[in-house]
């Protein structure tokens, strides 16, 4: 088996902060030592790093991408080849996307067909979460396989009517079902029946630009279907994760139930704690880069994610990744804002902008590890593989460069989009090398990895429930 | 003009306690004086009622009544002469029933045959609120019509799919029409689509007795739906009055909203605070009797009901009379409890289990006015002719004895229905002559009032928006 | 005994808006008759009102006044002569003062020290509320006392340690004893042994100037005094009046306190809902024109506050009078904030500057004789003698018109203080015609009354208690 | 250097659970390696640990601990070496007692004092807090010299005047200091001088039983110390740490300052967990072994502590070890509870009844590890030398057999008290190995420490704040 030492940096996790060396045998980590202790300084391995004055860190973890999506007539632009190739650059080295449901279709047909579009393409570990399209007797029966197999976590929409949206009694159903067989239900918390109401009276009085769909998505309808989804999951004593968490007042729902003792979890995205209703209403039709549901929120909203992060009302940061070029797809909806594909790009700038909350004193470096490798892991059952340095752990190590300064653009960046949300933003932090199951796939400014790296990842159930 | 005048009784409205002397001339209150004066003595009339030792309070505003509502393949058993009577017996001297529209049908051909039920039967003044049971174009443009014909509050259901059930959508719409027409809307506040998958599995799993019914409509499904009406009125900028509020949860998200200083405003029922699950659960099929939406909670939330009348969170005490008889009506529901008739009889005891209520300590004397006639008032256009005793008000006055003691039972009440949601429970308080526009209706034990007495009156719209 | 009806105007208490003459006998109202009414028309009388377009409104209760009060080396520049005849001009036609026990002294001296002061001066009816400067064992048995002779509520201080503030221990026994003799306790609810710190430090750092009040008598040491004397008076099973609340925290806490159904009420002012930090920050000495303690909040509390009003988690609001002139008494703290005496006039400006509010719409009409007459005689004991115009109650009686305009000023009111905190201010609404029990006092720009009309109200327990 | 290496547990920190071998150098852990790796097999050692089938976690750290502490005329009857060593045979390798300003006296003579008591009789490692008995601008000055000598945490009290009390004026003057050198501030949260009113009326009523003492120290008189010392620390600026939090609205006040955002943190102890106000009403006077302050709670809170300490709005359990014997000792109290000393024993007792609470299901084995060890290390400025098993980290360790079945006895206890608070209690889970800094003390039954082994531990600051 190859050996590989990581010497002299700082051995990041979310629980600890150690000047260690960390030893990996083959795809695993099989030893950390003091750095300099006669012990380390013992092992002899194939390949050193040299990390010192490096962070060395768990690879990041998103739990919330989308590659390939097929949404409003077009697909999203990054394969899972690009995409997760550009998470690797980023320092992320495992994802978990979402195979779809479609109505009418099964849970297998669904799940068959996104491991058919990822298998041999990944550069980095990826596994699924399982879109219920089309809530009947037969999916909920296959819910039990599914978590079988290791697709352990379920998403439901109360937005969308029509296309992706599950009734109440259809959300009620399924959490039970989870209830049952330990499933996690994923919640996209919308009033999208009211939405739609105001989406159309919008679009009636002539209001079509993209700034208007931040204002037709109300943030009391998000509040009120995050109130709503915890209630249902109170009835069916189910836990619950609520994606893409943007709105002030749905934080506050969450945190309320969290203090009455319930297993309500909740994600927010680099999108809310970073941009603003500001960048929707951007001139000319530069808002449409901006687009994506939940939407993004008054300024003000920035501060009350950030205390979520902090007081762990809030549990994780994913980037809900699903870029479409601004040129020909973002364009769909030039006159009708609800016609703009629904996404923003961002899987490979997720643990350098959240890098660069350290920087701004947001939150601490083990809560940087925590909400970004550790949590993710453990919430979706990928601990101990993923999110942490630990002896058994996979040898997924990024060792970051906490000095390093870098400006975001789609000059040159990775992913497969003609614009970044982030352009001309300058970042404090980089990652420097980035280890797969103990391989080097990003070293510097050379990508080593390859398609096909990546492998499927069954998954446990949710470790956070009590 | 005819002159009556009401000596020597202690006139109590929502505001004041008067030893005072009531001057009726015609239909109205024309003047008060202290008892005893010159000017009070001076008065001459043809009728003088003496109500020494008495209480003089306005007649009652029962603001929730279903007379001869079709529901379950059946019908509640009072019609509108027999229930007005017994209304009169009880004290009672307006009632706001619910003119129905139906699916696919008109509020016109709903109001005018409510109107053709109503007219030339009752023996009290009476008025409609509207229950849209068919959101539409045609139907939000009907509101502002009714609205200018006095019928100005307009109800919803979120409960009931497939018969009076709205979706958040046209709840969204109806509400926006109604802040901008000045109608009121009332809610049905109980997750029906949910509830509908816990009374089918409860019946799948034989689980069909009356006491299920309490289980299903789970208490937190009311107060989820109160919340999300909530945040519906507070996006369309309306206000909302949510009509049988029988769970502390529910009075909760009432308050809440409140302390925010929304219009949000909350009825509650003599069932609710006299009755409970354990009656729900009395041996055979007797439970039924007091299956009615939402359901009869556990005891302790009536603590909370009645905390909620005194902190002002809840306004109202509405009867929501929808009797059916036991025998032949409630049976329709052995076996399968979502086969009973929604709904109890009580319009004729309001008045006095509200006495009791101020005996028994939970209220004060003027409080039981003010929730009892003056907010019904005001909060649905009726005031300042109905709901108190004040220079230009109706003369709808009840002379009311405190210290006479009955003992309710379906023996003697006079509803048309064959038993009583009370039997055998003793009161202290009993009205003694009740005036409807001046003109002796009930006089101790003799009914003198005809069919045809009572007059529909237009609405104004809510007296209670800030 | 005189006679004399007010007729034409539109009569208006807190329950009712009614188009009704008034009939007054002697110092009594008798009868309210419609206006118009042949009833109305009959009545004969010495002196007619013509009320014609005019509201007729209960005279004010304002339930805070510190006539003559020693205070820091100086007194209050409006003794109970000037003080009350001012009141009288502003529409206000019952005072209650505060009698100050001193330390070492007995509450019987204090009260009869007071009685002196007023007895034979006023020009308005008066009446006491004792401020307890030294809790003992002689002093909790004299609440006895003073409840029997109609002197039923007593200030507590957690502010200004060594002159009126009583430690925790102090108030508890205070509470205890007035749970049982239903005497009220009052709290001027701040953290004096904070804010003496916060003074010291202050004055160490050279910051003397008036703004500095404002920021060392820090809003959360307002809403925590106010925390602590609810919790206290939830030990003890008191009632609890909290004085002057001025910050958006301390309103925050009173709303809770009532949502449980806690007895808890809250005062504020005039100079809380109109004025703000800025006039403290006034150039030169100017700001010492507005240091009263609670001290005057950032604008935006002034929202909260009005909310509060609305809500009724305030009820009412009193001016917390207490007069310094500028030349010669404000001066006094020339160089050192804390050596201001703490207090503005208001006595003459508190009826007209609500009537305002009701024009900009932060209250209803009705809600403006509500905290402005009915609610402080009601908690305090008066009513219904005072607060209301009906049959029985005294003819306390102003003639409003809510068209005319006025411009608040020194150079024209008639308290005796050589500035206005209004100066400048356009009102909308005056009062035209003032009667004290059943005496034109005031009529237009003519006073009628006299020093010694005004006649000591002794007071029943507060009529709030549930 | 001694190498000691640990095989074939499961190493549970706050963080992981990991199937690893554990290698000590000297007094440090300086490797970790999975069991049964190369790496780990090629460890040699002179001393082999078999932890098959075995937790090997942290030594438990107990952040309150009052040894030889004078109280109530007696002491507390664990001395150093007495109390150190019954930690020890527990499974604790790090106690922070509280060395003790007198009045009057200073700092420094307080600490040498305790420095005296402790030096060369200490089982195993002990730092101190210091108790501020007399806040003055001296000792607020000593404040920043015992920061830096690694006292860095000050106790202040709202109970005991006369004793240990100081005012709100003190407390806010101390927490300003805290704020700018970085001492924490610890709070006993009870308003002392409303309780010392009850405590005179029950003696004078003859309440004289142990029980009593539980009532006088009412939960709210709890909750508003607590809520006020947070608003102190909010005007301050400075963080705080509540100590001994035992009831239910007290930990609500925690949970809604953490909402906040604020650095507050709470500390509840095994006695409030485990033992109630029912222990306190044992008949004759064993009511007196459970007299402790704050005191025990009615059963109720308990799950409010659970549900606090799993939603992290509670973050430690100490002890707040404080023994006096029931002969003797606690018998000073007959006839007056006020008499009893305050405190129980429990040194020894904490980590077995946490490890109970994981097989009871109310926390995950790695909270217990949390709570217990890992956040009174970082709480207190002990991490990572205390807390966690890592690289560099000092080697306390425990080998704990989950298995294992004790009942817990005065009759087998090694604290010098003649009774236990949990007399009988049969308890799954027990200490079997216990290093300190690479030493074994305690190994099964045999105890293989020495007075003195233990060392001073100067203590950074609090590593929570953000």
């Amino acid at each position: 088996m190859t050996r590989t030492v990581i010497r002299g940096g700082l051995v990041i996790t979310a629980a600890e902060e150690l000047a260690a060396d960390v030893l990996i045998e083959g795809e695993q980590v099989v030893a950390l030592a003091s750095s300099g202790s006669s012990v380390a300084e013992g092992w002899t391995a194939e390949h050193v790093i040299d990390a010192t004055g490096q962070y060395v860190i768990p690879g990041g973890v998103d739990a919330h991408t989308h590659m390939e999506l097929p949404f409003g007539g077009t697909s999203a632009s990054d394969t899972f080849e690009t995409g997760t190739r550009a998470a690797a650059w980023g320092g992320t080295t495992t994802i978990v996307d979402f195979a779809v449901q479609s109505v009418g279709g099964t849970l297998r047909e669904g799940l068959d067909a996104w491991h058919a579009k990822a298998e041999g393409n990944c550069a980095i570990d990826y596994a699924f979460h399982m879109i219920l399209g089309d809530v009947t007797e037969g999916s909920l029966k296959e819910m039990d396989l599914l978590v079988g197999e290791g697709v352990t976590s379920f998403k439901l929409f109360m937005a969308y009517p029509g296309v992706f949206y599950s009734d109440d009694g259809k959300i009620l159903r399924a959490m039970q079902r989870g209830a049952d067989n330990g499933g996690l239900i994923m919640m996209h918390a919308e009033n999208g029946i009211a939405i739609d109401v105001l989406v159309e009276q919008a679009l009636a009085a002539g209001k079509t630009d993209p700034r208007y769909h931040g204002e037709v998505r109300h943030e009391l309808l998000e509040a009120e279907a995050t109130h709503r989804a915890i209630k249902l999951a109170q009835v069916a004593g189910a836990p619950l994760y609520v994606v893409h968490v943007s709105a002030a007042s749905a934080v506050a729902e969450l945190a309320a139930a969290r203090r009455q003792g319930l297993n309500v979890f909740g994600e927010t995205c680099p999108q809310y704690l970073f941009l603003s209703t500001d960048n929707l209403a951007e001139p000319g039709f530069e808002g449409a880069k901006y687009v994506c549901s939940t939407p993004l929120r008054p300024k003000e909203h920035q501060a009350e994610l950030w205390k979520g992060l902090r007081t762990n009302d809030l549990q994780v940061v994913s980037t809900d990744h699903c870029p479409f070029c601004f040129v020909g797809q973002k364009e769909l909806g030039r006159g009708d804002f609800s016609k703009i594909p629904n996404g923003l790009p961002g899987v490979e700038n997720r643990m350098d902008l959240l890098h660069q909350a350290v920087v701004d004193g947001h939150i601490s470096r083990r809560r940087w590890i925590e909400i970004a490798c550790a949590t993710p892991a453990r919430m979706f059952g990928l601990y101990p593989r993923k999110g942490t340095i630990a002896p058994g752990a996979d040898a997924d190590i990024v060792v970051y460069d906490p000095a390093a300064v870098q400006t975001v653009s789609a000059a040159t960046h990775h992913m497969n989009v003609d614009y970044s949300a982030y352009e001309g933003r300058q970042l404090t932090g980089k990652a420097r090398t980035v280890l797969s199951r103990g391989t080097v796939v990003v070293d510097g400014d050379r990508y080593l990895g390859r398609a096909g790296h990546g492998r499927f990842q069954p998954r446990a159930t949710c470790q956070y429930l009590v």
